[in-house]
């Protein structure tokens, strides 16, 4: 007998596509500009989140969702930098999709913030595949996870706008290549961008704040 | 500072519950019942799946919806037995949701179905959490995997409506206790019915079956 075959994920993606244009589309009227942060656990998504609103909060009203599992570690230490923080606790869930963060958005309030971090959750597979409507995206990915990521995670970094290398001041005592990582990340989308960087030091960061600025203030000229 | 905690995960479970109690009432309307039937990889869903097909085939017109990652083995299996089939493919997606199985049915289309499975991922976890809609929620734990399954998933057994113990003939040579993984489970969810069960050898499925039409009648009255 015949039957059908029906491809779930792929009307699932749809949806949320349509959401996360609209949601691009509303912030974009805002003036606000999303970026989503992913990475593994560990790789310094929240430290990084610290350096760049040290860097960038005096020129814009930042706010930021905290995506975790179930604690607000995180939200604390960013709410004590200075931005508007919500926590969004996913339960288990190991990505954050653009229902989610339409809603996310809501409860943070956007109509005086310049710029909005979300955090996602700590996971270098389901969050590449779920566009969240951000207008930038950014992965981290620390010295310690290895160079062999971009191989390993290619969606990541095929989606990916920027990367940065985290824990470069741990570079010495690992086993690690940054700039075969950045060509293994390029093979697979010559337009990312790389920053080496410690969140930690600080080391880098100064640059990236530099980049967006210059991509914030495109941004401003174009709304 | 402040911030807001939210839980995501409520949200989104508040939202599929809304959906599948609308694909319940909708399906009550039709006459057509679902089962949703659950289990590890491996458990048997499928050949429990033709062994009931077999026993309920002549009475109720059947349709099966398999929920697989990526193949369609199962959805030949079953089309061959003489049910109509829609093989749903999740692309790695633990579970069902309520708004792609409600899609799933109506791609099968219901109006002339007295009876309609939806085979879910094989996943312990996920799919104990989200209500697809369904009349009867069928797990089914196999002898290998172990008397202790309740302990480690407790959700599933609290959900499931009917606890299938399946591989029973191998029995003689697994160190598993039917009695204890029945108590275990009843300790979660007293009202569990439990069918001790082989679908290679097809025995209990006589049992299994004669619960089954007893249940659909009783559906009919109400109706």
């Amino acid at each position: 007998m015949e039957y059908q075959i029906m491809e779930v994920k792929e009307q699932v993606l749809a949806d949320n596509d349509r959401i996360a244009a609209e949601t691009r589309a509303a912030l974009g009227q805002s003036g606000a500009r999303l970026i989503n942060l992913m990475g593994s656990p560990g790789a310094g998504k929240t430290s990084t989140l610290l350096q760049l609103i040290r860097r960038l909060g005096k020129d814009y009203k930042i706010g930021v969702m905290e995506a975790d599992v179930d604690s607000d570690v995180d939200a604390r230490a960013v709410s004590e930098a200075g931005a508007r923080v919500i926590q969004l606790h996913t339960g288990g869930l190991c990505h954050m999709d653009a229902d989610m963060t339409a809603r996310g958005l809501e409860a943070l309030g956007v109509g005086d913030l310049g710029l909005i971090f979300l955090e996602n959750v700590g996971n270098l597979v389901c969050p590449a595949e779920f566009d969240v409507g951000a207008d930038l995206r950014v992965m981290i990915l620390s010295v310690p996870e290895g160079d062999d990521k971009p191989l390993k995670y290619p969606l990541m970094f095929t989606v990916s706008d920027l990367m940065l290398i985290n824990k470069m001041d741990a570079a010495p005592v690992f086993d690690f290549d940054p700039e075969l990582a950045a060509a293994r990340a390029k093979a697979l989308n010559p337009g990312i961008q790389v920053f080496p960087l410690s969140a930690k030091t600080g080391e880098g960061f100064d640059d990236l704040a530099n980049w967006l600025k210059q991509w914030l203030e495109e941004g401003r000229k174009r709304v």
